[in-house]
């Protein structure tokens, strides 16, 4: 671990982020035009954040690094929720951080999660709590074929889940899962899947952007588009939004993911973070997720959260499709995120704005050719969503 | 000068920036998007643009720094068109240099700027090089009081120049300026102040932003607005600017200011690089003037420069109003240079952008009103020209 100063000297607020990837790497971005510095916490020597600001290289379960980072910033947040509890708590006792580790703490444990937004009213698909092979037989009795067998802590983009529709899906699940504690979710035949990501300040003021829908590939985000969905579904998510963000007293950017079925909003999952679902802000919102997380923890006024314009966000998985021929598209946003490409990482995303819905679809379908793969077949499922 | 590889070792086209003020930070938090990576050359230590990239601490006149650059990046450019030919023709052996130093060349020099201009049919205010006492008084003669007298080189924000109204301006200017070459230029009693920023790509395309309105208070630059002019302006910018570009064989963005006097643009200087006045286009245009810039000196095609909502830009010099205060405007962009503050010094700018004309200037009340000092005063001077 490095130690004495870390952050560059110049003048402004000093923002400590526990997570040095893409996310806080956009937060950077956002944050330096508001004059604001940014020291990353994060394992590895390339974390893609860094261009942004300085970089404290140490793992996650590094106290004395969660303690170094405490000392040397105004205020502190994170951009990854599988953050230990015990880091987070240990560097809230030098500075603010926001949200609290009592929403880290919510969002690490799929049961507990889902109990508090049971809780709190919202509609949550069946689920069932499984430490046993007893536990998980008792809850296909309860939930029936097919089912969602899911780790309770450190799952995301798809990762340590899998669907069960047989008995032999049982077993190969169990002898992969079987160690960890689990959870069994009822499978939904949902219609769409759509998140809410809205924002809270210190002193209690919140916005919401508008719901947007998603469409994943292999567990993970492909598509994204904001708008177009029902007032009442509008409100119906922001109502459980803000009953989570009391309860938390929650500061920043919070993203709820829900399932649409049979016309009704479904819980998933919550993030108490900025959200790849709401990359599209940077080019299409008045203002950004990015821009209002830290205008929330750093005790500013919130921006608008309106539409700009109709907009549509491609994730970029694996490698990134040629720059020079997607810059031919008008309303072409690119955000590149200097990752080695991997298969399965996300490395980048594109956003495209557009006058109109029309001109959207067309400058989308282009975008979609020269991506190849199976976006042209993705793109075709939010349509017919929309 | 520190040696050895200076660019940080992720992936991505390396870009190379003479100069690292304020311009090259708004060049890098562009270019990072774009998965391009960013060396500045710069003697000041504390240099603004560094937080986006990395710092190459040397003179401009340092042709041995000029060369590292060189071997460094795969393409390069310039925040300062102070930049000495020398350093950058040197560089320009070991790399592609956009604009190329003839633009900077020309840029340099006062006289040669408008030998130039005319040259290429452009109207341009009287002038008449002084090269003794002699030729200030033949100038006198022939130009007619009030006249302005300026130093060919190194000047901007209305630095190494003086207004002579009478023979007392004329002792003083000369025993202040009287050791540089100079140029005695006609005072025009313009109606207004204006500014056209266009792009040419390295393939020919040309692009250009609205003609912006400019006010200036001490000759520094004050509040930029664009559009409201008419077509026939707009159209005559544009004639000037391409006559320019192709003589040049330019590659990047460029500037024009001109003086608005009878309905016609009079030519009054040219920046090779993107400029002060189209700070707007971050938050108010399709594409902005530092995204563009590097799409043309790196290959890409061009981005739209359409404007994308009603927008107006206040400079802040010396010192930064309130953030907390002018952040509860709706549509309120801020942009903090990061630089210490001091008297005269530019260190920041903010973009108020508008659904309507109406509400852009009910949203720039409030923030002349913030600002304070002579804001609300020149807000009126805009609003008389528009």
């Amino acid at each position: 671990m490095k130690s004495g100063p870390l952050l560059s000297p110049t003048g402004g607020l000093r923002i400590g982020i526990l997570g040095g990837g893409q996310l806080g790497r956009m937060l950077g971005l956002a944050g330096i035009p508001l004059g604001f510095r940014f020291l990353f916490l994060d394992p590895a020597p390339d974390a893609c954040a860094a261009v942004t600001g300085d970089l404290l290289e140490a793992g996650f379960d590094d106290r004395e690094a969660a303690l170094e980072l405490g000392r040397q910033v105004d205020v502190a947040t994170f951009d990854f929720e599988n953050v230990p509890e015990s880091s987070a708590r240990a560097l809230s006792e030098l500075c603010p951080l926001y949200p609290g580790s009592n929403a880290l703490g919510a969002s690490q444990d799929r049961l507990v999660e889902k109990d508090l937004l049971v809780s709190l009213g919202a509609r949550v698909p069946l689920y069932h709590e499984v430490s046993s092979r007893t536990d998980l037989l008792d809850g296909l009795e309860r939930l029936g074929y097919p089912a969602v067998l899911k780790t309770r802590r450190f799952g995301y983009d798809g990762k340590g889940q899998a669907v069960l529709r047989d008995a032999e899906d049982l077993e190969r699940a169990w002898q992969k899962l079987g160690d960890s504690p689990l959870i069994l979710e009822a499978f939904v035949p949902f219609e769409a899947e759509c998140s809410l990501i809205g924002v809270r300040a210190r002193d209690g003021d919140t916005r919401f952007w508008p719901l947007t829908g998603n469409v994943h590939l292999d567990g993970i985000l492909a598509l994204s588009k904001p708008g177009g969905f029902e007032a009442g579904l509008q409100a119906a998510a922001e109502r459980i939004m803000t009953g989570l963000m009391d309860h938390l007293d929650y500061t920043g950017v919070l993203t709820i993911e829900f399932f649409l079925h049979d016309g009704e909003l479904l819980f998933n999952e919550f993030a108490p973070r900025v959200h790849n679902s709401g990359h599209w802000t940077i080019d299409g919102a008045e203002t950004s997720q990015f821009e209002n997380h830290l205008r929330a923890i750093s005790g500013l006024p919130l921006g608008a959260t309106g539409l700009a314009a109709p907009s549509l966000m491609f994730n970029w998985i694996g490698q990134m499709p040629p720059l020079a021929g997607a810059m031919e598209i008008p309303g072409l946003h690119w955000h590149d995120y200097g990752k080695q490409p991997r298969p399965g990482r996300k490395i980048g995303h594109a956003t495209l704005t557009a006058p109109s819905d029309e001109a959207l679809w067309e400058r989308a379908e282009r975008l979609a050719r020269i991506a190849g793969g199976k976006f042209p077949a993705l793109l075709g499922k939010l349509f017919s969503e929309a």
